[in-house]
């Protein structure tokens, strides 16, 4: 369990120069996700974290919002024929009188349970189902400055061990106001990435994570934003490109969403407020 | 319905100066895909296509093979509560004679259906559903070089038209073993790019693609392998690197993968018997 990095050998051409030798690959795994003993979801991520990474799953439907509301989380011994335990099943016990919601999965292959059959529904889903506010239970509003932002993705960067060593992973980060890193998490999935810095949180008592701003490697789809508002976080900063329904569920729950943040650039999408006063110039006739 | 693009206002903010634009966004939306009216799956997918998307994840599944086996695929009006129809939930109906497979996919979320309790139990449950080897149908084996290769990712490129509006698209791409562009889609997901692909080769008549090499932006994970064993392509080539489970299904089909494909410079992780005559050099002691 727990393998992050697997060898194999490798052929390799270099401007025609070409080698064989040993090359460092990202683990992915499956991943079976229970509730209370039921099969809930599998998701391919990488071995590591994964009690937090069913926590935080289970953050992002709505399922879970405190430590307490979970009673365990455990491996499944004998979930495969021989009854070996593969590590790669996980059970959550929820506490003693926390419902058990009628989760009705199966019409959810890519993508989570609080999606609509339309872009305006999957919003709907998501303002019905989040238990915070952005910045609710938080002492002062959060405020941002460009130059912090600036300098999260090199921070980021610089603590992506394993990326170093196999180019192939993402990663999710909690930063905090003043631009200084929380915690990081990477996994060869976006998603699985920010479940387990939610889960963590949730296990450390920190949920809503009022204060803090998720920076996430790549893109921000409708899921991330989705997930930073069930974990109430108030502001998402992206390498990449945000999609259009990410952008409208950013504007819709207040949430601060940046994207294409590389050096001293940014875009601004939704819930530019937290980096005012910015002296905004209208564009050129 | 079928729109790629939106356009949205944002603060963009360049070495301290701070402007406000209209930006194009990709759109994101979900897609239900319905089995003879039966709820299957929902994937966010960009607009578009949406046929062959539905028809390609149901190829990837294992659920069809060729053309004839699909009765008629139709957007479902009438899925929401004022019946309009949202362009956004399809049916796929099945030709008279053709098993309608015992789909449980209750059990995932993120993933597809061929995955299992373990990476071992995932590489077998692609290897009992494949309907085809690599090349099979193929009147030669499939031979491909370095330089072909090299140029791929610039063909990609090129050919991406709303990339260059939005950055926010990934791109999947047939090929034919000479270099030429045969099809080429864009998705906010990598998998849906490629479902779209193979569905349109589904559609006419085109399966296996036994002499096609599919070209991916970004990384290849095991689901994207699984997808080109289940349209029987025998080679994959991505921009990024591969995980260790993709590599993993790759050499038990027999499938080349290449990674890191980038100018002349690539590493070969699996079937690089389609590559040679290569001068092997031993690695320097």
């Amino acid at each position: 369990m727990g393998r992050v990095t697997a060898r194999h050998r490798v052929v390799r051409i270099r401007d025609g120069a070409v080698s064989e030798r040993p090359d460092t690959l990202v683990v992915e795994e499956p991943l079976e996700i229970r509730l209370n003993g039921r099969r809930l979801a599998v998701t391919m991520r990488t071995p590591g974290d994964d009690f937090a990474l069913a926590a935080g799953f289970l953050v992002s439907e709505g399922v879970v919002a405190a430590a307490g509301e979970v009673a365990h989380i455990r491996y499944c011994a004998g979930a495969t024929e021989d009854g070996a335990n593969t590590y790669n099943v996980v059970d959550v016990r929820l506490a003693e009188g926390v419902p058990v919601p009628e989760v009705s999965l199966e019409r959810n292959v890519y993508t989570t349970s609080s999606c609509g059959l339309c872009g305006k529904a999957s919003l709907e889903a998501v303002r019905t189902t989040a238990r915070w506010r952005p910045e609710q239970g938080s002492a002062a509003p959060l405020h941002l400055t460009p130059a912090v932002l600036s300098g999260l993705p090199d921070t980021l960067r610089s603590a992506q061990r394993v990326f170093d060593r196999t180019g192939g992973l993402h990663a999710a980060a909690l930063f905090s106001p003043a631009g200084e890193l929380l915690d990081l998490r990477e996994d060869v999935g976006r998603h699985n990435a920010v479940d387990k810095l939610v889960g963590r949180a949730l296990r450390e008592g920190l949920l809503p994570l009022a204060g803090a701003v998720l920076m996430v490697s790549g893109r921000a789809s409708f899921e991330l934003v989705q997930k930073a508002v069930m974990a109430g976080i108030p502001a998402l900063a992206a390498v990449s490109a945000p999609s259009s329904l990410a952008v409208e569920l950013a504007d819709e729950t207040g949430m601060t969403l940046v994207g294409f943040l590389r050096g001293s650039s940014m875009n601004v999408y939704a819930g530019a407020g937290r980096l005012e006063p910015l002296p905004v110039q209208s564009p050129a006739p």
